[in-house]
C-alpha cells in the first residue's frame, strides 16, 4: 500500500464526571486525511483544507505526531499528508486530536502496523502537547481504540475500552466562539477539596459501573462533574440554561465537551438526541450566537479507512 | 419470628483506590448477635460479650442504628440484642459497622423486611456517625448488599453492587496497636491537587472494569491509592516493608484497611493469600507487634443468618 485515505472523528473528552480519562469519538463529523509513501525521507504536509493551520511539520499536530512514530520506527523513505479539517480548531472536539492520532493511524497502515493501537497512543499524544501544552490522550484514545476509552495512565499509557451500551447516543452543540485550551485550562485550580473529588470518583466509578450493566438510569446519576464544570462553564454562554433545557427534555447527562465551548448531552436513543438539540437550538438561537451541531451514536470503531 | 440469631462479617472499606467508596467484606471473622422480639417498646442492648462496649443505646452503634430504623417505621413492641463481638474495635475492619448493620439486618428481618437492603443502609449509617464522626457508607454497605460495593453517594443514598471475581481473594493482617479511626481522619489534609484525583479516580474507574472483565493485571495496576495511604501509612509500623513484602509475594494490591491499622492484600486465590501472609508475618514478627491475621475469599452475601 502506497497510500491510504482516513477519515478521522470528532471526539468529546472528560465527559462529566470523567476528567482527562473519559472520552469517545463520534460517527458524523470528522476530518479525512490522504497519507502517502514518498521516496524522500520524512514527514511533509502539503495540503490543509478547510482550517488556516501551519504546513510547518514541527507546528502542526499532525506533523509533531508522526515525527514522534518515525523517531521509534526509522524508514528510509517518506509520508506526505493532506488533510481535510472537518473539525473545528478550539472548538472543543478533538479537532486536535483527529490530526494527530489520523496521522499516526494512517502511517502505521501505511508501514504494515509495526505498532498496536495502543501502542499509537503515545505518538498521538504528542501531538497534543503541541496542541494545548499537556500530553493528555483523553481524544486520542478513542479515536485509536473506539467506543469509550478510559486513560488510567499516561506514563506508561494504560488505556481501557469501555463497553458502548447499544443505545447510548450524543448530541453536539458548538457555539460559535473563541476559546482556547490553554485558556480554559488555566481557569482550573490547581487543588480540590477531597470532599468533591470524593463526589467525583464515586461517579466515575458508577458511570463505568453503568455502562457494563447498560444501566441508564445510573449513567443518569453519575454523569456529574463537581470539580471542573462550576470554573469552566462560567466561559460558555447560557450554559446553565442549555443545561436545565436538555436534562428537562431528556437528557441523561449534559456537559462540556473537553475544554469548551462545545457541549455535549449523552441519551438513550438517537430520538432523544434529537429531541434534546431541539430544547438547545431555541436557547441557543434566542442569543443570537451562531452554532454547529451534531447527532451521533457512539462511534464504536473510531477512525476507519475511506475506499480510495 | 420472635428472635433472630446472625453472623455480620468483618469488611474492608477504602480499598486503596476507592477511599469513601469501595469497600468488601470478609468470610471468616466476624460478629454474632441475637435480636428477639420483646412486650416492652425501644431498643436495650442485654449483653455484650468478647468488648468493653457500652450497654448504653445511646451510646452502642447498635443501639442508635436500631433506633433510628425504628423511628422511621414505629412500633408496639420492641427489640433487646445480645452482642457477641468478635472484630475488634479500631481495628479498621469494621468493627462498628458490624453491629450497626447486623442490628438494622436483624431487627428488619424480624419485622418482616419493610425495608429493602438499600433502605437499611441509612439506618446502618447511623451508628458509623457514632463511630467515627461521619456518615460513611463504605463498610456498611458490602455487609448489606454482599461482596463489593461503590457508594456513589450517601445524600441521597446510592450504592451499587460489583461483580467479584471468583478467585479473589484477601489477606488481612491487624497489627495489634491502637489507631482511632477520628485520629485517622484527622490526619488526612482537607485539599488535595488535582493531578493526583486525577490519577485516583482513573486508577478507580479502571478498578471497576478490572471486576466486570475479572482482569487481574489490571486490577493489580489500579489498586493504589495517592492520596490518603501516603498519609495514613505513616501510623502504621513497617508499612512500606509489608506493602513491598506483599507485592513481592505476588499479591495484586496492598493497602490500609478502613483507617488502619489492618493492612489487606488482594491476591488471585486463597493459596496466592497464603503465601503473601507467611511473607507479611516474617516482618510483622521481627518487629515485635503482636497481630491477628485472617485469609478469605469475598464474602459475597454479607450479614447471614443463623440457626438458632
Amino acid at each position: 500500500m502506497e497510500e491510504i485515505k482516513i477519515f478521522a472523528p470528532a471526539s468529546v473528552a472528560n465527559v462529566s464526571c470523567g476528567f482527562d480519562v473519559l472520552g469517545f469519538c463520534l460517527e458524523p463529523v470528522g476530518d479525512k486525511m490522504i497519507i502517502r509513501k514518498t521516496d524522500s525521507s520524512g514527514i511533509r504536509i502539503t495540503k490543509i483544507e478547510g482550517q488556516d493551520l501551519p504546513l510547518d511539520v514541527k507546528n502542526n499536530v499532525a506533523g509533531v505526531a508522526a515525527e514522534a512514530l518515525l523517531k521509534e520506527h526509522p524508514v528510509e523513505f517518506g509520508f506526505e499528508i493532506e488533510i481535510y479539517k472537518n473539525i473545528k480548531a478550539g472548538s472543543g472536539i478533538g479537532s486536535s486530536a483527529a490530526s494527530s492520532a489520523g496521522a499516526v493511524f494512517g502511517i502505521n497502515k501505511l508501514l504494515n502496523s509495526p505498532f498496536t493501537a495502543h501502542e499509537l497512543i503515545h505518538f498521538a499524544m504528542q501531538g497534543e502537547v503541541l496542541a494545548s501544552g499537556s500530553a493528555h490522550a483523553d481524544n486520542v484514545a478513542p479515536l485509536l481504540l473506539g467506543g469509550i476509552t478510559l486513560v488510567r495512565s499516561t506514563d506508561p499509557i494504560d488505556v481501557i475500552q469501555l463497553p458502548v451500551p447499544i443505545e447510548l447516543s450524543a448530541v453536539i452543540l458548538h457555539p460559535k466562539i473563541e476559546l482556547k485550551t490553554m485558556h480554559a485550562r488555566e481557569i482550573i485550580k490547581k487543588n480540590v477539596t477531597l470532599e468533591k473529588a470524593i463526589v467525583q470518583w464515586g461517579n466515575l466509578g458508577a458511570f463505568v459501573s453503568s455502562l457494563y450493566n447498560e444501566d441508564y438510569d445510573l449513567m443518569s446519576r453519575s454523569l456529574k462533574d463537581v470539580i471542573v464544570e462550576p470554573m469552566r462553564s462560567l466561559l460558555i454562554p447560557e450554559f446553565e440554561s442549555l443545561k436545565k433545557a436538555s436534562n428537562d427534555a431528556g437528557a441523561l447527562g449534559f456537559g462540556i465537551s473537553g475544554s469548551g465551548p462545545s457541549v455535549f448531552a449523552l441519551t438513550k436513543g438517537i430520538d432523544s438526541a434529537e429531541k434534546v438539540f431541539r430544547s438547545l437550538e431555541q436557547i441557543i438561537s434566542s442569543i443570537g450566537i451562531d452554532f454547529d451541531f451534531y447527532l451521533s451514536k457512539i462511534n464504536q470503531q473510531g477512525i476507519k479507512i475511506l475506499p480510495n
